[in-house]
C-alpha cells in the first residue's frame, strides 16, 4: 500500500509508492519508452488496461471495446490506491496517512501518432469534457479534497508511453502548490477585494507585451515571472474558481485557446517536451471570489538542478516578453 | 543586466538571466558537456576563468597561477551581476528588482577526474573552509540577504563542466525554500520551545531505521518524507543555525560525514548524478534558536514531471528506511 508522508518542517507531502519501486541498481537507468506496436492505449488493445471508467464517442457496442473517441482508465501502476478508508497516524513527531487516492489515465484520441496539439478543436473539447466528467464523479467520493489534472508530453517531460494521454490524481489533501496559490490569492482579495488573477488578465490585456492569444472567453499569456523558457498560462477571462463548473460552450473556447498554445509551441520549438497542469479550487470548497482556475503549460527545456532545489528560485534565460512575441508571430 | 521578478500570487522569485539566452530553436538541444582537455578549471588554465577571489594551498607564487588546492572564481556566465545598487520597482501589479548578486564557482581540487566523493577528509575540509570563507566575505556586502551553496554532479543533475566544482549564489532576497523552512521551524519553536531539527536528530538517533551514519558531531540520515530515492540529509548534532559559524574542527567532522554519504551513494548506485545544497540562516539574522543549518543531498534519479510541477508533491518509489538500510550496509 502506498503511503503519504508529511515533511515536518515545510509541510510538503510525499507519496511513497513502493509498488512502483525498482532495485537500487536500476535507478541509474531511465526506463525505455514503450514500443508503439504494443501500445496498450491503441484501439483493439482495450483489454491491456484496467476496465474503463469513462468513454465517449462509442455509439452502442460494449464497454472496453473499440469505437471510442476519448477513454479514461485507472492507471495500471497507480501512485495511490482507490480502496480503503483514510487512516491518519503519528510516528513520533511525524505525520503519516495511507495512500488512498485515484490515479487515472485519460486517453485523448484513438490515433497513436496524433499529439494533443494536433487534435481539432472539437476533439480537444471532448478531452476537456472527459476531464470535467471525471472530476465531477470523483468529487462524490468524500475522501478526496482535490484533483490534479496534468499531462507529460515527451520523454524529457516524464511521459513513459507515447500514445497521447493525460492523467489525473485525486488526493485526500490539497497539494502545497495549490494551497500556496489559494493563500496568495486570498491575501490579495482581503486587501483589495479583487481577484489577483482577474487583475493579471486585466493588466496583460492592456499591456499586450506578454499576451499570446485571446478569444471571447480565454487568454493565453506568458506570465510575468515564468519558471522556465516559454512557460504559458491559459486563464478564463471571466472570474471562475472551478474548472469543472464550466459549460460545454466555455470548454470549447478553452480548447481553442489550449490548442492554439500547443500548436504555436510545437511550431516555435519543434514539438518540445512539455508538462501542463490544471489548477482549480479544491473539491470541498465553495466557489471562491479570490481564486481563479487556470492551466499552466511548462516546456521541459531547462533542468532543475541544485540551485532550483535548494532555493525554490528558477533561472530562466528567456524573458516572457520575448517568448510571447515569438509565439504571437509563429504560424501555429 | 539580469532581472529578478516576483510571481504576484505565490511570491516565488525568478531570475531572468538574458545573458545566458540562446535562440528559441536551440532550446530543443541540451548543451554538450565540456571536453576535458580544454577544461578551464584544470591547473595551468587559470587564465581561462575570471580572476580568483579565494585560493588555498598555494604556498607563495602569484595569484591565478597553479599550485592551489581549492580555488574560487566568479562564474563566467553568472546568473546575477555583482555590480550596481539594488533597484526595486513596480510594474503595475508586479514586482521587479535588478539582478544584483554574486555567482561563484568553487573548484574543489586540481585533479580533473577526482570526484568530491573521492576527496580525502582533509581535502574535503579545505573545500568546506573555502565555502565558509566566501560566505563570511560576501556577508560584508550589505546588499545580500542570503547565500546558497550548492553542487550539481553529473549531466543529469545539471553539471555543465566535468571538473569537480560547487557553486554559490548570493542573493538580495531570502529564497522561498529557505523561508519556508525558517517559518516551519519558527512555528514549531513557538509551540514547543524546541528546535524541530534537534527533535528530528533526537528521534532518528533513537529510532535508527533511517540513520545512515553518525560521528561525534554530525548525523547522516534519510529524511522521513524524501522527495526522491536516496535523498540524504546531513545535520549537526549540536544546535547551530549558521554554517559559516562552524569551527575548523567541526567542519572536519562535517567533511567526514559528507564524504561518507557521497562514498556510500556512489557505491550503492554506481556514481549517480546528484545535487546538494547547504541551507543556513539568512545573513542578516541573529543566531536562531529555531533554525538549524544542514546539507541536503538529492540523487537525480527520478524526473520532475507534471504532477510534481502542479502539486509540489513528489512521488518516491523508495521508502527512506530501505534506502538507509542499503546505505548502512554498502561499503563506501
Amino acid at each position: 500500500m502506498p503511503e503519504l508522508r508529511r515533511d515536518p518542517i515545510v509541510g510538503r507531502w510525499v507519496i511513497i509508492a513502493t509498488e512502483r519501486a525498482r532495485r537500487p541498481s536500476q535507478y541509474t537507468q531511465v526506463p525505455a519508452a514503450q514500443v508503439s506496436g504494443l501500445c496498450p492505449f491503441c484501439p483493439g488493445h482495450e483489454d491491456k488496461t484496467p476496465g474503463e471508467v469513462y468513454a465517449s464517442g462509442r455509439h452502442g457496442g460494449p464497454a472496453n471495446g473499440p469505437g471510442w473517441k476519448v477513454r479514461v482508465v485507472p492507471n495500471r501502476f497507480p501512485a495511490l490506491k482507490i480502496e480503503g478508508d483514510l487512516d491518519r497516524q503519528a510516528e513520533g513527531i511525524y505525520d503519516w496517512m495511507n495512500g488512498v487516492g485515484a490515479h487515472e489515465v485519460i486517453i485523448e484520441t484513438p490515433e497513436h501518432g496524433k499529439t494533443m496539439g494536433a487534435l481539432s478543436q472539437a476533439e480537444l473539447t471532448e478531452v476537456l469534457l472527459a476531464f470535467k466528467s471525471r472530476v465531477l464523479d470523483l468529487r462524490n467520493d468524500q475522501r478526496f479534497r482535490s484533483v490534479l489534472l496534468f499531462k507529460n508530453h515527451g520523454d524529457a517531460a516524464g511521459a513513459s508511453l507515447e500514445h497521447p494521454h493525460s492523467q489525473l490524481i485525486a488526493l485526500p489533501v490539497v497539494p502545497r502548490q495549490v494551497l500556496s496559490e489559494l493563500e496568495g490569492a486570498r491575501r490579495h482579495h482581503e486587501l483589495k477585494e479583487r481577484c489577483i488573477y482577474c487583475d493579471i488578465v486585466g493588466q496583460e490585456r492592456k499591456d499586450r507585451s506578454r499576451l499570446v492569444y485571446e478569444n471571447d472567453d480565454f487568454v493565453v499569456l506568458c506570465p510575468w515571472a515564468p519558471r522556465g523558457p516559454f512557460e504559458i498560462w491559459i486563464l478564463p477571462r471571466h472570474h471562475a474558481s472551478s474548472f469543472e463548473a464550466e459549460s460545454r460552450e466555455r470548454l470549447a473556447l478553452c480548447a481553442q485557446a489550449l490548442s492554439t498554445a500547443l500548436k504555436r509551441l510545437a511550431a516555435a520549438l519543434g514539438n518540445p517536451p512539455y508538462n501542463f497542469m490544471i489548477h482549480s479550487n479544491p473539491l470541498r470548497e465553495a466557489p471562491s471570489p479570490s481564486y481563479h482556475w487556470h492551466i499552466e503549460v511548462m516546456p521541459a527545456l531547462t533542468q532543475v538542478a541544485g540551485f532550483e532545489w535548494g532555493s525554490g528560485f528558477h533561472i530562466n534565460p528567456v524573458p516572457p516578453e520575448e517568448a510571447a512575441e515569438f509565439l504571437r508571430k509563429v504560424a501555429g
